[in-house]
């Protein structure tokens, strides 16, 4: 056990809530290490956490929000199978608990920093390429020469997919609400940018490509009907979020009519032997392609973890362009 | 050309609207066959199509419902590339002109009627146990030891959802709004019976199987929620009917953390090569258990062609267990 600090969440509220705290942190067990984080990447979770409307899983800290992670072993619990040594940067997902100084996970739970990479761009890595691969090419087949639609493509999450769709061969359609951050988005590859000011886009999508092939769905409610329509013929969607609410009225004639597959997904509660698998193939098959220099973090601004508070604010307000990094040594 | 007789929607309207009319068939083109059909299965779709809210895709002819049949080849196109003879009993799906007296398709598409089989008995297959097979096994991926909740467990498609999964290892939560019905089910084997006059059900499955791995629907709009709340975490389900309605408000905050994946799918309006891909994999993997006793036909009557009406009237009322079969040779 030792003593670390964190970012803890005094009670649900604003931004302001936010506090760094001291908390103890347990030894790595059998196969597990102990990580000694420099840097997490702030996600729109960590804000629904904040406000109470996110609880964190078991296992993980109740009041210590972060997903993600960029830092160095600190300590290997016995045995360790896998080639760790004290000292290797790392980065990975957690359930919670990386706005701590410390965390302690699985070996296979672990991705290596690639080589030359900062520990604060490694930190912007983890949850929102692991989602955004995950959702597209594992849950949604998403394959070479195919559309997809991506809403709110300027944050860190639609930033990534755009990256991986290049990089896969797959052409994207980007929403946002800001023309300015389409602009933006148009220097990184995105092909065909989409203002929703009005929420309304499926005619667009429609009008540029005969409809996706597959949407990648983070509003949830307000964006349901549009998404069904600018699906084509055995169109795929995956929601990951609802910031646009939980209930909607779904039209189920274009459900059957179109053959479309609609699932939902969630990375934080999968059980280990999950995130293990998903972390293992996104080691051999993405992670190449940081080396080789064809996906990068996408990252708005990196503050020191003590101004988590002002972090949040910036989240809560939509303010950024890709995403926010806290580093622990700023 | 040939001339032959068919069963024909006059206008949109009541069974009394149907009447056996002349039509003209072509000739078998290359790679096709023209079957003499002895009998048709009838849907719900037929009785939909009649009342004009299923029109028949292109291809199909628009007033002449049946989307299946079984018969005997009647001649074949050349070049023919499969080892069918003229007399070879045949049975398959079509997007519409089942209930006329001949019918052309591919070679592709036939399925080979089991030996010693009657071609009424196996007029009753194509359709529910084509439908059921690709919902359940291709596309839901049920497997042996999940539990599937079958809705209207005693239709056609019910019946052969039900003989399937037993022979798959699954087990069965079948409801239906009929107590008779289900006592019936019970000697098909069905392992739970729920009875859902108030259309309330999920509680029930979770309570006998801590909910389903996999849901059937045919029902749509009315069964929506508490088909999700019947689900599992990381359930699916597949929508194939939507006799309750078209509209329904979805909870997304369900899909999303039971990650579940839903799928809308019709037959019918499949292209050639994807209704070829089905009916060769059922060929290789379903016929079989038919000609081991494993699956048959649930057969509620066998009607004369001429009594299309009667058969119609009966489907509106719900009234059948398993199939009504419309012959022409009675």
């Amino acid at each position: 056990m030792i003593e670390s600090r964190a970012v803890v969440i005094t009670k649900p509220g604003g931004p302001e809530v936010l506090e760094v705290q001291t908390r103890s942190v347990r030894d790595p067990g059998p196969g597990e290490v102990r990580v000694a984080i420099e840097a997490a990447g702030l996600n729109r979770a960590d804000t629904l956490q904040r406000r109470g409307a996110y609880p964190a899983p078991p296992g993980a800290p109740a009041d210590v929000p972060g997903l993600e992670f960029a830092g160095r072993i600190e300590s290997l619990g016995a045995p360790i199978l896998g080639d760790w040594k004290v000292g290797d940067p790392v980065m990975g997902i957690v359930g919670g608990g990386g706005m701590g100084q410390h965390v302690v996970l699985h070996e296979r739970e672990l991705l290596r920093v690639p080589e030359g990479m900062s520990l604060t761009d490694a930190a912007a890595i983890p949850e929102v390429f692991l989602t955004a691969y995950d959702a597209l090419f594992l849950q949604a087949e998403l394959a070479m020469g195919e559309v997809a639609l991506v809403h709110a493509i300027a944050s860190g999450i639609g930033t990534a997919a755009l990256q991986l769709n290049a990089a896969a061969g797959v052409t994207t359609i980007g929403t946002s609400r800001s023309e300015a951050k389409l602009a933006r988005c148009a220097e990184l590859g995105l092909e065909h940018a989409v203002h929703t000011a009005d929420g309304l886009f499926a005619a667009k999508v429609q009008e540029i490509a005969g409809g996706a092939q597959v949407v990648l769905d983070t509003v949830g409610a307000k964006y349901l009907n549009e998404n069904l329509k600018a699906l084509r013929l055995q169109g795929r969607m995956v929601t990951i979020g609802l910031v646009g609410g939980i209930k909607a009225e779904a039209n189920l004639a274009l459900i059957l009519r179109k053959r479309l597959c609609w699932r939902g997904s969630v990375l934080r509660a999968r059980p280990l032997e999950e995130k293990a698998a998903l972390i293992q193939r996104f080691s051999t098959e993405i992670l190449p392609l940081f080396a080789a220099g064809r996906l990068r973090p996408v990252i708005d601004e990196v503050l020191p973890m003590k101004d988590a508070s002002e972090a949040h604010a910036r989240m809560d307000a939509s303010e950024t362009f890709g995403k926010l990094v806290l580093s622990w040594s700023q």
